[in-house]
């Protein structure tokens, strides 16, 4: 392992290597990231479990001292102090390197929509990176640090690593701590985390569990414990006939081959009706909560709309839409889908769908830059509303050689069955348990 | 016991010793009544926990066969199918009598606002009888019949047991089936149970109990267990200075000395902070949620609005101002008040509260009938909106010989356990387990 200081040296060399201005929008200056590093190689790891960890932070997440833009200029403040997720990794022996770029306010799955310009995919520089964690995705990739904090509302904390080759684990609403956040979604939220491998998402994921009281939205969970590959495992995934690639056949063959990577490790795959998790995830478009969006940006939308995006700005406009009344009737139709999930939900152990539905490039998202943008939310959209976790983990290949992930999905407070289930698929690795299971879960919507 | 014919016959001759025709909005035929009643005693118990058991029915919950109104005639319809509950009833070997008046829409907790008339407190000709289940309430209180089913969104199920001496049972939200049951607000909506002691309010309770799959509220709780009056026990109050009884003094002092009834019985009292409960309370009354009541009535309000009494029309009319963005504030608001109340709930077994601030008069009602309305809700409104279980049991007498009611509210789970507590408590009954208690039970609000 480096020592902490040559850890941040490689980090600031690979950054300048990766020589992508729209990656970070604030860095810290390397002789600070240096002075941090050599303070905490004085005094040794002292059990701290980051120790000596490059990480970065999307910038809708406050870093004392440095700017939270949440890729709007006009909203750009200097924090005080840092969000607990921040302080926990730096209390853990973590050292932040800056803020990245994203999708404005969160909001949108393609990472293009931001002032700052676009981070640059690190697989192929044609195709999206994907959003809105989009520049802490890519420095995860490009190897320059190694793991980032994203956040996940609709899929933010996975489309990215699908679209990248990296882990994404979307923890268990309430999990991690959203003091510092800026909001998209209160209600919807989470703090998410990248790494290139599954143990390290995991083990970043369990340093920032923890109850809040501070957080109205925070919840008593346990934290992701290390977990294997069970012996026997039932794994829900959509029926053949309803599966969405939108024309991306290298995907669906793919998607083919990694649930057969899932059944050679022993599962048992359980076909069902996929068809009232896509009705929730348009629930999630057409709904009210976009309004929680508006919440955020009320101020700046109303006396000064031009500061933001056009393409955000229409769509946390059309909060302007909804009333209470319709906001409740929504809820009632969620609750619904809810009841009528349940028992789908408990003939299975976990779902496994695809991450990514297709490989946008940036060309093509400049003629639909909102239908493509749904379209990456096919499989990541119902999982906040259901109140459930996730981890996107890259399974195998593609023909071209873009990588193809699978997103396990599991009931709030499964994070660590989850990971350990992505453990034994991760990237072509033999399969084998990372440690002892506790055993089964009950897969069971929570109301 | 009587036998089940006898019971029926003793119902409708004590409802015509009554005398109110604004209490009963349909009745079902005494002879039809008699004929169900023998086949029960035909076939005898088979050990059916409420056989021969003559219930009413608040006129929010269908009976099939008999009319829903909802207390608004341009409403009325015939349901095919009883509600969950009502068939669970009936299962269990109940007669239903009828269904009963209440403030039209379930909109109010004075029992005034319906075009069917006021049902006359039981106790005192010149009192509002409260609402909204006012006439489930009398017809208990009047000794027609045995228990009968309520509803509680603010208070409903709370306020009329007050004010007419009787228990009055709100369990937790989804722990009875709310299907067939007209909503006023769903996500703060409970059937609830009156009855003349706390055994028979438990005894219905339990059996009304129960998972429903169809209803997207519903949620798998303990049933309500038999439980005693433990030997330690923590009871929240409010602060002597926050106390609030609207200028009756004499619900004041009766209120101290039921408190003291609590002491006697080996509890002890924390005087706690009771601002952040009021201010949960004033959240319900200017918050979104009166735009749940607008989304069940809105084709009539929107085609129809004379059709509505004006005092519920200008109050769900009320949900016209609220949009999605407010609603959403609204609830960040709730979390953080359920963030603040966490530790001081914590430091708790129960709260005990007055259920009933002040005795008003039809009369004094007249003049303000919105003020008054709330409060009467003081103690009640914030219970569903913080997820809370309540039982209203009347403890003592005040010096006019009204009753005063403590309200012991707990967790949402807890039924079984307040319900314990309150037996141990009602009307002078001298305390002592009705039988083992499973052991303590953790106040904590759940997020």
């Amino acid at each position: 392992m480096l020592l902490p200081t040559d850890a941040v040296r490689a980090a600031y060399a690979a950054l300048a290597r990766y020589d992508d201005p729209a990656l970070f929008l604030a860095l810290k200056p390397e002789v600070q990231a240096i002075e941090e590093a050599a303070t905490l190689e004085a005094q040794g790891s002292q059990g701290r479990p980051l120790f000596g960890m490059v990480v970065a932070v999307k910038d809708n997440i406050d870093v004392a001292g440095l700017p939270t833009t949440a890729a709007c200029p006009a909203f750009s403040h200097i924090p005080d102090r840092s969000a607990e997720a921040v302080s926990k990794l730096e209390a853990a022996g973590a050292i932040v390197m800056g803020k990245t770029n994203l999708d404005q306010f969160a909001t949108g799955l393609v990472g293009v929509r931001s002032p700052y310009g676009v981070p640059r995919n690190a697989l192929r520089a044609d195709l999206i990176p994907g959003g809105s964690s989009s520049g802490s995705a890519v420095a995860v990739a490009a190897g320059i640090v190694d793991a980032a904090l994203g956040t996940d509302t609709a899929g933010s904390g996975r489309v990215p690593a699908g679209l990248n080759g990296i882990v994404g684990l979307k923890p268990s609403l309430g999990l991690i701590s959203s003091i510092g956040m800026v909001p998209a979604c209160r209600t919807l939220d989470t703090i998410s985390v990248f790494a290139r491998d599954v143990e390290t998402a995991r083990k970043v994921t369990e340093t920032l569990a923890g109850f809040d009281p501070r957080d109205g939205f925070s919840r008593h969970l346990p934290a992701p414990m290390p977990c294997g590959f069970p012996p026997t495992l039932r794994v829900g995934v959509p029926m053949d006939a309803q599966r969405q690639f939108f024309g991306d056949v290298l995907s669906e063959v793919a998607y083919s081959r990694d649930l057969e990577t899932l059944a050679d490790r022993g599962a048992t795959l359980v076909p069902i009706d996929f068809e009232p998790f896509h009705a929730v995830a348009r629930l999630l478009y057409d709904g009210p909560w976009v309004a929680e969006r508006y919440a955020t940006v009320k101020p700046l939308i109303e006396n000064d709309p031009d500061a933001l995006h056009p393409v955000t700005r229409s769509i946390i406009g059309g909060a302007r839409h909804h009333d209470a009344v319709s906001a409740f009737e929504a809820f009632y139709k969620l609750a619904d889908y809810r009841a009528a999930l349940a028992p789908i939900l408990s003939a299975v152990d976990v779902l496994a769908v695809p991450t990514v539905t297709r490989f946008y490039t940036l060309a093509e998202l400049e003629d639909e830059p909102v239908r493509y943008n749904s379209n990456l939310g096919a499989y990541t959209n119902f999982v906040n509303l259901l109140d459930m976790a996730a981890i996107s983990v890259p399974v195998g290949k593609r023909s071209d050689g873009l990588p193809s992930s699978l997103t396990l999905i599991g009931p709030a407070g499964s994070d660590g069955y989850l990971a350990g289930l992505a453990s034994g698929l991760e990237k072509g690795r033999s399969a084998g348990p990372v440690r002892g299971c506790p055993g089964h879960i009950e897969l069971a919507v929570v109301g």
